[in-house]
């Protein structure tokens, strides 16, 4: 009796936990709507922040009919669910009878929460945030230009189907790159862990970050750059936000939500036993370790190369609050397995690669992103899963995965930097290729299908004029006349 | 001795859930605070944002003087706090002696929290965020043209007496629409339930939904419209807002704060017993359902209805916004008893009750509401406790409110949609006759009085300079000279 | 095994508590961002912002390689690391065999995190989040003419130094002035508790808002007053924020941070006995009863004030929002051990110090203080302190620290208004002398040496100009032209 209360006492502690974790990633959303909104031109701004809202409801209806299907929809553990003693249970096939190798690439139960157990619903409604966040990624990317008929396409695309397939494979104790998978969940594949190690990706640097990042590339390369953002020579001209105070407060409003992204995706604040809670402890200490060292590092490297090349010293606001996102993403996969000092470095390599991405992008591939969340996302992202893959500590990775399935002593692969061998690299390495392809692979050509249909983007005219005018029922500021009234006259 | 330990912890972890979820609520007042600003012109936005402190100020002082002692000063249970036996229990006249019929209509104990326990101060605080949330409901109806002493008058109006009531009526375990009365508290009343059922109104489409939007609806239509609202034929005229990033990060700040509201109205996550977080996971989960059916429904109900009319594709942000808060309010009432599914359907339809209310609102009543806040709140509000009535889902209400007293299978009523009677809607029928009866009957002629003695409404040069520059020190954007100087010139 | 499971879950839960507090208390950065963008003038937004989110940034450097070793370094006692038995502990020397004198004065351990359990992170995490809020304080003193380069100094030297010692002192169990200190932890000194009582300052009046407040006069005071904020006869001119709405927003995210800041200072919210978490429902229901309190004093003593002397009724958002925050800080202190009637008088009182404070600092001092942070913080906080020692009442102070060491009814000193001594009052009145001259003892001649050495202000041109077109590779709002360009021609 006093044991059941204890279980039950523990369960819904974790289930609010995780409740309170989602309603701070949801909150999320209000920091991208800021972020974009502050960071386009002011005939925009309502444009943008629909499409974030969007992703929140279209998403939720997404993620309603197939997205939780696709990623979480995996079977229940007959023995357990029934008590059967192991005899039973093997008479019975085992734990997960039926089991099909399918299960390794996509989930195939709980469509429209179709039985769904009342207690995973909390489950339901924290995954669901999750998918939100990596979907709304992509607004800023194709921002100022995009069509909202086809936005609301892809929305649906990526969270019905493209997002729920990867974190399928990442986090369901089912999926092929899994480091939840134990022996029962892998008896239909060659391998229990993918390199012996799975990759090791906490609060998503592949499923969110890698998908919304490279969605991003495919969108914003398929729709060509906006009007006047490149002259005639291919050299690209400023095009500064609107409003630099809202692109801030949506720097700190998404700071804030990532201590539900990274700590929260623990799913638990105990177990009664080895103080779990400090797994979540030592996420959020990383988390703001990476954030701090990630705007620090940007902001000086764009501060020295301005200086080296231009001879002016400035000192960035877009640049350092991009930079502090950029840690933030690169410490989210590796967070609950490193050390302080290496998120410090974590975070500031991935405030260097998103310098470097941002760079890249605009100067080589020519591709337009009004947000630099191509830089951000796609790029730190990648370099998360690397660093993973290189300081991951021994005794994190324990704490957070369990024993090694099948081995003695139990410990399970680490980092290379940490002396460990190289599996856990060659898990993320993998990871990082596969995820790249099919998110590349799929939104590329579906973009294009958008495009050569002409549902994509807007008519240069409307583009002139702001789409708030043309498709929103007016600016979003409609009593600044100075600066909405023009445009509207050039185009009367 | 360990049970006790058990107890304890138990009861310390709801209230930190219960204080944590208050919080949220109480954030709901930024979200207030800048939908409203956006959505009036610039010069009135100081005025409507101090309306917003103030009634986060003002309602703490009204709910500490009678507030709370209106709606939840009952009477403590003498025989389990004294650990009485039956006989004991009997020969003094039962768990409340003394008891008076009175108590079923309004709570006497506990003003100005005198004789409360410290152990219940977590309640006095979250029911504290609810009055103040139900009261600044008001503030977006009469923007732009009501008085500022009026409002602080109508503030403590609505929080020490007309607020508590209704929800001491729905709340109380001793009120006598309340689903929560047992056959104890409901001694001195004929019946126990009313119609067998009592009104299942879980996180305040009542209290604070109705009574905020229909003394909105009593304000703005006693204050009139705004100069130039209407014109000489009497048909509306455009008044947009200000700023629509403002009024839709208040959308998201809402969005997010109701998730302190909804779920957190469980006062409660685990009893150690039956998974009782599963009751906020599947609020949580409606929630976020509701506010995006209600969204995507009025989204697109707006674009048909401007298509088919005007001929013209618009996707108007600010109308998705309200369209996502009428989908919160309508599910505000029945979240903890519906099914997904039909969370989806209510919210939806949330969205569609807002379209038309807006519409019957402006073009048949005449009535200007800058906020539309009559519409979402009052609207929404109205059929929320309809669909509770309609919707709610047999083993979910008995999850709630634990098994009916006096019966054998101790089934609730549950809505009629889900194959019970009538019992629960007519609940919900008389809930909204008389709550709104109650509301409209006591605010009008308060409001009309206000008007009577020239209280309520600043005076035509007033309203046309704005209420900043002559009331609140000057503009709240003082540099922008072509926007707020020449309104001063015109009445230098 | 049972007890070990409650106890690990018991501090799990607090675990958990403490983290979601510090998210709550991080995000006042982001309430101070925009308190302070709001507060300034255009073409200073982005310089402004960014100073904040580099106090989190620097802060957390600074934090991690000397702020926690200085404040919270504290020896472990090894009698109860150990299981000693008494005579074990006695041979070693007592719980902290080797303890130093100094201890009282600064900790010594733990720099870059060097030896920490995981199990202690949080707290590490939560402290960090108190000495970035004190920081940023100082941001809105030096606004709008302090050199980039200098605030990264400044911000460096108090996290690093200033605040910890100050944090250590009062909260430490070894402080000299700490009323968490036991027989053992004082062993070295010639009392336990300063004056019988040690200073009762539960959420930091002392550390984080006397510390902010007095480096911020410190900074102002050095820096001379922005160009222009004095006319020639030495009167000041009104200098108002460009935009009053991003201001409230930031009151209120604020108001909702300091629901981590204070009920969250408990850091703990269940023993599994006594009901601990009545002590952080009393601190929710005192802060959010000090902020009401103290809003509305502010607004009606301002309106009175203007009325008496102008002959005008002006209800001033700027200052009722200045109110809240400085009702917030005088409650700050004594939140946990004062009653509710109590926390009305403080905040209230708070509210006129704060008035008074701010006319005292422009008229008097001729100091220009972008944000009345002085006037707030330093005088809110230091009557927050004498507010403990006069309201703190007996059974809430032996709450909190439970009972006196080395007494037979444990009876802690409570406030002389509650019918004590004045050892609380004592205690408190020799923390402000202390504090204060150690704060403005340090900062003053560290900013006159910033001064010396030409790197504290912007010369008059970039004032004039404005340090983001400057400084920060553009204006905040670049496509105000009216706004902003015209202040680029005058020194083009």
């Amino acid at each position: 009796f006093k044991d059941d209360n204890l279980a039950s006492l523990t369960s819904d502690i974790n289930t609010g936990w995780t409740l309170q974790s989602g309603y701070l990633v949801f909150f999320m959303q209000a920091g991208f709507a800021m972020l974009c909104a502050g960071s386009v031109r002011a005939k925009n701004a309502k444009n943008i922040i629909l499409l974030n809202i969007l992703d929140a409801c279209f998403g939720c209806c997404a993620w309603y009919l197939t997205g939780w299907a696709f990623a979480y929809g995996d079977p229940t553990n007959q023995c357990s669910a029934n008590s059967w003693d192991e005899a039973t249970c093997a008479a019975n096939g085992g734990p997960f009878p039926g089991l099909s190798a399918s299960q390794a690439f996509i989930g195939n139960r709980n469509f429209v929460m179709s039985n769904m157990d009342r207690t995973t619903y909390y489950l339901w409604f924290f995954q669901f945030t999750f998918a939100a966040t990596g979907a709304t990624i992509v607004s800023g990317a194709v921002a100022e230009r995009c069509r909202f008929e086809s936005y609301m396409l892809y929305e649906l695309m990526i969270v019905l189907f493209v997002y729920p397939v990867v974190a399928h494979w990442v986090w369901s104790p089912f999926g092929w790159l899994s480091a939840w998978r134990t022996v029962d969940t892998a008896s239909k594949q060659s391998y229990v862990l993918f390199a012996g190690s799975g990759v090791y990706d906490f609060a998503g640097d592949a499923a969110v970050h890698m998908v919304g990042g490279l969605a991003s590339l495919a969108g914003a390369w398929v729709l060509g750059p906006r009007i006047g953002r490149f002259d005639a020579a291919g050299n690209p001209v400023d095009m500064p936000g609107h409003n630099a105070s809202l692109t801030l407060l949506g720097v700190f409003l998404l700071w804030f939500g990532w201590y539900g992204f990274n700590p929260g995706s623990t799913l638990a604040i105990t177990y009664g036993i080895d103080s779990f809670s400090k797994v979540a402890a030592a996420v959020a200490v990383n988390t703001t370790i990476g954030a701090a060292s990630g705007c620090l590092a940007t902001l000086f490297i764009t501060m020295a190369y301005q200086y080296f090349t231009l001879g002016v010293v400035v000192w960035d606001l877009i640049i350092a609050g991009n930079g502090a996102l950029a840690g933030l993403v690169a410490i989210t996969g590796p967070c609950a397995f490193v050390q302080s000092w290496a998120a410090f470095i974590i975070g500031a390599i991935g405030g260097l690669v998103y310098f470097i991405a941002s760079k890249v992008n605009l100067h080589l591939l020519k591709v337009d992103d009004p947000l630099d969340a191509i830089a951000v996302h796609a790029g730190a992202g990648i370099w998360g899963l690397i660093a993973g893959g290189a300081f991951a500590a021994p005794g994190m990775v324990n704490n957070v995965y369990g024993p090694l399935p099948g081995t003695e002593d139990g410990q399970r692969k680490y980092g290379f930097i940490m002396g460990g061998d190289g599996s856990a690299l060659a898990a993320a390495l993998v990871c990082i290729i596969v995820v790249g392809a099919w998110t590349l692979g799929i939104m590329t050509p579906f973009f294009m299908l958008l495009k050569k249909v002409g549902l994509f983007r807007v008519s240069p005219e409307v583009e002139a004029q702001g789409l708030d005018v043309s498709h929103h029922g007016g600016s979003a500021y409609p009593h600044e006349e100075g600066k909405n009234g023009k445009a509207l006259e050039s185009f009367g």
